[in-house]
C-alpha cells in the first residue's frame, strides 16, 4: 500500500447515513439488483448490522425488503454503487419483508439472515 | 434484568438509518438542541462514529453541523428523540462545519472531536 492509497483510505473511510440510502446496488456481472433502502444499527454500539436492499415492484410499489448482512456490501467508486457477489437467483430465495411487516430482528433472525448469506452472526 | 427487559432489548436493538434522520436532540433540561442531520459510518467495519447534530439557523438555512460521538447519544422513549448530556453553551463552542465544508474526517479529526466532548477517540 502506497503512501497514497493510506491517505485516500482514511479520507474515504466513512460514509454518511444519507449517502448510504438510495444507493444503488449492482451484482458482480454489473446487473442491478435494487437499491438500499436503509440499514439497521445497533443503538447502543452504532454497529451496522443489515444493510436494507430494495427490490422489486414498480417504483418502490409492491417491491420488498432484502436485510443483507452489511459485510457482503462492497463500495465500488466507477460504478458509483455497491457490488454485491449475489446471483438474482440467490437473492429471490432470500428472506425479505414486505412493507409494514418489518421483523423483529432478534438474534434468531439474525442467525437465519446471516446463515443464508454463509456468514457467522456475530452479534 | 427481567425476562421482560431481556425481550425488549432484543427487539429494540436496532434502529434504522432514516430514522436516526431527522430525530429530535433535547440535552437533560430538556431543551432541544437541534436534529440529526445524519451519522457518518465507517464503510468496512459499519461501525457509527458520528452522529451529526444540525443546530442554529433558521428552517435549516445556516444552521451548523455539529458531529458527535456517537456514544453520547442515548435514545429517550419517553420525549421521544435523543437526550445527551450536553449544555448549549458547551455546544457553542463544538466543533461544526457548515454545509458544503465537511470535513476529511480522518482520524486527527476524529481525535479533535472525541476529545472536545471527553472521550478517547477509539478508531
Amino acid at each position: 500500500m502506497t503512501q497514497t492509497d493510506i491517505a485516500t483510505d482514511e479520507t474515504n473511510r466513512l460514509i454518511a447515513s444519507n449517502k448510504v440510502e438510495g444507493t444503488t446496488v449492482y451484482n458482480r456481472e454489473g446487473e442491478k439488483l435494487g437499491s438500499i433502502y436503509n440499514f439497521m444499527v445497533d443503538k447502543r454500539s452504532g454497529k451496522a448490522e443489515y444493510a436494507v436492499l430494495q427490490f422489486g415492484g414498480l417504483l418502490g410499489i409492491g417491491s420488498d425488503y432484502y436485510p443483507l448482512p452489511w459485510d457482503v456490501l462492497t463500495y465500488d467508486t466507477d460504478q458509483g454503487g455497491y457490488v454485491v457477489g449475489l446471483d438474482k437467483a440467490v437473492l429471490e430465495k432470500a428472506p425479505r419483508y414486505a412493507s409494514g411487516n418489518e421483523p423483529t430482528f432478534d438474534r434468531e433472525y439474525g442467525r437465519g439472515v446471516y446463515g443464508y448469506y454463509g456468514i457467522n452472526y456475530p452479534f
